[in-house]
């Protein structure tokens, strides 16, 4: 059903009304391409504000990209990264590490998408044995891909290990804007604050038309970046209308709006079918996304009525997301769906 | 001197104003992320119809991806990619070509940017001999980086040569749009109806934001594509507003519009300094590009008026750009210029 | 202690005699490099008759190599290949599979070193998405890494699981002489008829200078390995050298002489330290390696009076490997040592 | 004709009787793997004093893993290497170093194998601009496939621009035996005292069953040696039977003699063909190769009484290569066939 808004994913919503006003307010005359323009110079301002930081930020075209160009500055082919194995980098993007860093990714399980130093410290080892592929990147998603949050004292311990065996934290920030409302707290908190490394800044799924940023929190991981962007087909020619959106994005409280819009309506929509017999909440809700179990005779009904992502088979348990332009009037109607539908069953 | 037109690239303008309107109309509620939506089939269909070839089609970032994405579909590893030496997959991509296929690039001088039959065949050997790289593409650019362009006889002839050896042809298109007006043609005369295997439709330099296509005209080497753009990091999540671009720009003569006004003001420019005592045009003017000849002492005091490249720093020859939105007057304006400052010298 | 026979590895031991005097023997003036040379071809004869099927056959120079080249002829990038946590291709090759091949490792835990269908099941999904590598190969090690052995109707357990995926089973047969000899089968009933697609055949581990072949059941899957194997760097050029090895081999009953001889060793030592109090046997000795848990303050002495590698610090349990010149007195006077040292702690 | 001496290659020769003695005399009992042991460490020694260098030296298993591996040890994947269009990584490597480092090659034509600065110093730009491939590594083999040998004030010219732009000298020496002797220099005068940064020190070549070594005179660039190296499938579990090779060769004089042999053979043959009417010598002999442009009509015939590679089927120039194990009857015997062969057309 095109056009109709549904709980399937962050990534199915349009474009903000005020990003589109700021891509047609660079759109006057020419600007050197390739980024040497004074829009991208403003983004970048704008998110070392955010930051707290006076760090490299590059622009990109998408999260993939982004995941892999920051993997890529920090990683040999011979080095491995640890992660969770819900995480995007594992899951999502098609062997894209492996294939562009060469190297191996350990996927290690988790309960509710977040790693902990103990998930870590058994693979913490065969450093310097050429045999073994050697630890070099903890990779954390915030928010989790499972609608959870690290809060800093979690990222700061996984910092600290990583430092100790000369290895860094990269953080996937899809949804961190999500995350850091979850919290309560600035995005800096999350990153320049809590011993982040290297960061991938999302954009996309927080209402842009579609851009990314990766930001080095250690200077000297990005010296390469230049060079990676471009080979790894990464640089927009008019890069300006990548940039206005993240200046029009995080140069002002659009980030935070988009995000406390979207947690609060995944919120509601968690504590409505909360009460609905044979409905199982599997996550706390600390950003946009909701996981439920639900009967299986429910799924494609429900689905039906508004299309999602059944994100285990097995277990039946679904995703349900949150967007910037989601109403309350969606979610209500669509917890009735799930009470009628799950209760009928 | 920002927001200033200039003659340096076609990169530099902005976005045509229907190319945003029609990403406007598309900013309509949710639709599935990553192509499965109706603005894209829509697109494709456009694109089709443009070719008059029902053949793959498919969406990326960039133009750098769709060469690359073009050619790692038709080249394994072991192959080789032979082109001019001015090519864009050669000389402006970083090497991504090489980094993501495998495959070693040969590079022919030409003195039009044009590859001919002749150039090539000294290349045709080692079929079969496992220590050497094998032949497998054939890549042209279309118009080419030289402001020349292929005529479909030409085009026909590389084709041919190339499947004689179980080679495929490859356009780099990025400028397809001028090459067709320049030489009064179609494109699918120029691709479908010329032997094209694969081609990289351009759309950024003439007007969008940024999109370009990948269309194999050999279905066969599209089975891989979908896991090798998202793996090449070249899957927009937000589809829809890429794929309406291509739309606006090849589904109405919009295209046809931009590359030929472009060309129109190349042709004057050329025109217009032609006579300067001093300057010597030193290719065709068959597109939206004019290469000239300039006195060493005339570059930087012109670049300060208006900044364009030095395209050759031994031969002093440099290159002026026409784009989509170029005026009759910023023409006029830099030719007078032109042979005040030469004749000054 | 240099020149010492220890318990480390069966890649410490030398060479055979009889593989030495192969090597002198074809040292005869000149030969066609690369392989096209008359002994070369007898010894693809004698392993084709080996596996008593007339199969692509091809040296390479080593172990890592021929995983490699394997993994690299049957999987794209997109590809996931499916090992058990103790594969050679996942902890011991630096991370080359993912480097050459791109591909995404899914590494599952087993209790033996084998993997069963029930381990695989859940990772068979994802067919047709291209944001998730692929399932393609299923990777087994023969014998295991363990010291285990695969019986022919698990083999074809998998090889069924396999097929009826679009996939494919690819065998490490570095030690496959073990497993056969511990098994009492010939090497074709552990592979031609049981359902291996790929094989690694094992030379260096027992008793060869240094040489693995690659062996390609399905022979479409071996169109590009000439190409391939260059561009790896595993093409030897005086190749007679290392083909000759593995007819002196495999053309005659050394293979089953060096690993009857080993397994029979290792067989030894288990029973012999199987009644030491302190020490437990922790896989079932069916090639030519036994693992044994033993008291931590027992590690270093025994390592003093033999170099063997602890397999697992967490658990005390290491890895003690006969080969095929350890004798019955290294066994006898080792297993003395264990006594002595564990049972003085 | 199995078994014939031939002027085909020095890779269809044998393995010298020292070496396959040398290989005899460390096969007792057993040595860690993998080149920790005292075998290796003699061979690294004798490779350091032949150099007069104290710097790193790693065994591999061939001529085309040591040049890739000394490659991918100095470049990045958006580097580019300069070497001349007749240099073997160019030719004759199936495109490994494109594969392998991702970078590019910039291949240069030269009238004798013989890069000079002149050749190189118009690639020498785009240094900092992200869309080229960032220039970093000359490349040059000596002695060079066109049986010609660079003097060391030649070698440090290069050596010389190299550093003045941040680049390395890289020395494909598979032949470089055969260029010292062919100067009447030591091989530390054209390697450690001539600039160069980089050296694969052949052996196959010059008598070696089958090793090649890498040797780094800048230490930094070698520190990532031990991983790529083994990533790279180029690490022998065996190590002790490659390095023994390399004892025999360069720690006693028989580099010198084998070398000395053959290149005073391949003086022989030119000088006996030199005077045939239909015969021209089209390069110096200066290593152990001839090349001569011979009638058309006497090729085949010629290699049918003793094989050899046309080099250039175009201007009919052939190659003839004298081994260590060339005797003077062959050369005379031959020189005589292409005086009567020849003549007779």
């Amino acid at each position: 059903m095109t056009g109709v808004r549904s709980f399937a994913s962050d990534n199915n919503a349009g474009v903000h009304p005020r990003i589109l006003e700021a891509i047609a307010a660079v759109n006057v005359g020419h600007e050197r391409a390739y980024g040497d323009d004074p829009h991208t110079a403003r983004a970048v301002t704008a998110v070392r504000r955010l930051l707290g930081a006076d760090v490299p930020v590059f622009f990109v075209f998408g999260g993939t990209g982004a995941n892999v160009l920051g993997l890529r500055s920090a990683a040999e082919s011979y080095h491995a990264v640890i992660c969770p194995d819900t995480a995007h980098i594992h899951v999502d993007e098609c062997g894209a590490p492996e294939r562009h860093v060469g190297c191996k990714l350990l996927a290690v399980p988790t309960s509710d998408g977040k790693l902990r130093p103990n998930d870590i410290r058994p693979l913490l080892k065969g450093f310097g044995n050429p045999h073994h592929a050697q630890p070099r990147v903890i990779a954390v998603s915030q928010a989790t891909e499972l609608g959870t949050a690290y809060r800093p004292d979690e990222l700061r311990a996984l910092g600290d290990l990583a430092r100790r065996h000369g290895m860094v934290l990269h953080m996937d920030g899809a949804r961190i804007g999500n995350a850091a409302v979850g919290l309560g707290l600035d995005v800096a908190e999350l990153t320049t604050r809590a011993g982040v490394d290297i960061l991938t800044l999302g954009g996309t799924k927080n209402g842009l038309l579609g851009a990314e940023a990766v930001v080095f929190f250690r200077p000297e991981l990005a010296e390469r970046f230049l060079y990676l962007r471009k080979q790894e087909m990464q640089l927009a020619s008019k890069m300006r209308f990548l940039a206005c959106q993240f200046e029009a994005l995080y140069g002002t409280d659009l980030w935070r709006e988009n995000a406390a819009h979207a947690n609060r309506l995944a919120r509601l929509l968690a504590d409505l079918v909360a009460g609905v017999p044979g409905v199982e909440l599997t996550q706390p809700v600390e950003a946009n996304a909701v996981f439920a179990r639900i009967p299986t005779h429910a799924v494609a009904p429900l689905q039906g009525r508004s299309f999602f992502y059944v994100w285990d088979e097995e277990t039946s348990v679904v995703r349900w997301m949150a967007s910037f332009d989601t109403t309350e009037e969606d979610v209500r109607s669509f917890a009735a769906a799930v009470r009628e539908v799950v209760t009928a069953g």
